[in-house]
């Protein structure tokens, strides 16, 4: 094998995203480096954006293998900051390690199976530091390590967060999702209370099987009011919400200071004190966020990344969390797809635009060697 | 002189605003206590919460010396705490202490001139713990010390809050109110640039001719290039804004996004990494906000209300900022008004209509003893 298939997206100032496949030398790894071949790696929500930037991939067509879509016009004001570069795509992904430098460390991974998170993974082979690969415990496969940082590590910041920043139980949205599942099996394990929202009574049912104890449905008539009564009880007054956009965050914001009034105590114009916090960690509803503000002053809004995170904990709190990633790979950090599909596959029109829809349970796992 | 007037504001089930003075029987105080005669009293925009909620003041009218407002029907639920309850008004004002209880301290404020923030100041007299009064320096009026706590603690809490959260300069809107000029004259003494943003061209020009550096206008063609340039100028991540609604503080975000932009480097998905705050100290605009999310994920918008924060600065910053305030109280912190009007005229429909206009410019000042 001297050659080796990767995925690139490349936005283009006649406003034509093009992602294809380039045939590309195998890597000689330097010292400290290996070379992984990739089996499995995951499509998140969270690699769209590298992916597709702002083109509007219900209207992508092929041609020669290639996907093309096009940018609205009003879009091509924020893409320009990656104009003309064909950048690789894919966060996450795993497999066995099958050439490495000659540094002990290095050398000491060949053979075995690893979980790398070091952008373009969507590629047949990734040459990495070997310091940057996580080493599955023996007897896990790629399939179940490909989603070992991005779900895993967002869900575990998530509770971090929450310590580090004084609240004492959480909200979360798009809750059925295979993070939001993550999300609960720590909190039960770790006796943090989470309230769930979903949108269907199927992903309310799929989080009460597991033994959630909170959800509520927002396509209910009685959302708000569950809602209010589920933070008063936990005590929530921190979210973090997976769709950004529209009025969830504000809709969250008005419950929690609903249920702080339910506290007896004099009357204020200026509302709750205790902060109320609800973090955007993706988009997933696309539109602009509408908040009310009827919610006192002691209330913030803001994004929320996992890297930006992380620099703020600090080192020995993100090896802490990647050992528990590791050592709870197949229980508490379990992912589950329901479609495998190869390079190519993942290029066709068709394909592209049902995994950019972004629907709970839809998830879809790259095999680059398929 | 055995009673004094107090306006009182209630809110009752029928969905009614009554404002009213109230006849009382003069205080005696306590040990600790001094009772002030209320010489000057501002009405700034955070007493319009207390004064009016959620009523329709545009349709006030006046009964028996009264005024009568309308609450529309969909907000009376977040009137609900304060329902039946007749509230005293005025967050501050000052006036001389006429009586005092035994304790030494107290004494020694007897026919002194002392500001008070202590709510309900619109009022003829005011009874408060003597340690609550802030003594105004030899020679200083009752009408210059007037507004010595909400807005220059308020302007000085803003810097304060850049340093602590680790910015460097501050954007403002409605800059060019009473508030406004404060902070522009605390930056030019402690060399911080503040970028400011106004609405019309007298206020730009008023704010130039105080030797504000960077003002610019919203309503220009030219606004969001205007403000990227400064907000790239002076490296503000840091904005104030008053007005709470609309696109305001989104666009703000916007610039300083579009300004980290400018400085070379690789191209990122998920935006600058410098953390982008903006703080809505107040609701000039009532409608909701609206944020686009267009600048990549370290960003936050939040409520940020004085008292919140002197509690979490601390007992001796606050000690601090009422000390620079009493001794630069007719330079950095002079306010001017262009309305002196009675308890009586501030029930007036008419007035009241005008002065909830929130205008900059346009600023009122209660005399109680007129």
């Amino acid at each position: 094998m001297t050659t080796y298939k990767q995925m690139l997206s490349t936005i283009t100032e006649d406003a034509k995203l093009t992602m294809e496949l380039v045939e590309k030398d195998m890597p000689k790894p330097e010292s400290d480096e290996i070379v992984v071949r990739v089996d499995a790696t995951p499509i998140n929500p969270s690699d769209h954006g590298v992916m597709f930037g702002a083109a509007d991939v219900t209207a992508s067509e092929t041609k020669d293998g290639k996907l093309i879509a096009p940018i609205p016009e009003q879009a091509m004001g924020r893409m320009k900051g990656r104009l003309g570069q064909a950048l690789p795509v894919g966060n996450e992904g795993a497999g066995e390690v099958v050439a490495a430098g000659d540094s002990d460390y290095a050398q000491s991974l060949i053979g075995k199976t690893v979980a790398v998170m070091g952008g373009g993974m969507y590629t047949q082979y990734r040459c990495v530091k070997a310091a940057m690969a996580l080493p599955l415990n023996p007897g896990n496969t790629a399939k179940q390590g490909a989603s070992s940082f991005v779900n895993p590590l967002t869900a575990l910041s998530m509770v971090e967060t929450m310590r580090m920043e004084g609240h004492s139980a959480l909200v979360h949205t798009a809750a059925a999702s295979n993070l939001g599942q993550m999300l609960n099996r720590i909190c039960k394990a770790d006796g943090v209370d989470v309230v769930n929202i979903v949108r269907r009574d199927e992903q309310a049912k799929l989080l009460k099987d597991m033994g959630a104890k909170y959800v509520v449905n927002s396509s209910t008539d009685s959302f708000m009011t569950d809602l209010t009564d589920a933070v008063d009880e936990t005590g929530a007054t921190l979210a973090f919400d997976a769709t950004g956009g529209g009025t969830l965050a504000s809709d969250i914001l008005t419950a929690m200071e609903m249920a702080a009034a339910r506290t007896p105590g004099t009357y204020s114009i200026y509302g709750s004190t205790h902060h109320k916090q609800v973090y955007l960690y993706g988009s997933l509803d696309m539109s602009v966020t509408t908040l009310t503000r009827g919610y006192g002053m002691a209330w913030g809004v803001g994004g929320w990344l996992l890297p930006n995170f992380l620099a703020k904990a600090g080192k020995e709190a993100g090896a802490r969390l990647r050992k528990r990633v590791a050592d709870e790979l197949t229980t508490t950090f379990a992912s589950h797809y329901n479609h495998e599909i190869s390079l190519e596959e993942a290029l066709k029109p068709e394909t592209a635009k049902a995994y950019n829809a972004k629907k709970t349970g839809e998830k879809y796992l790259i095999l680059p060697q398929k």
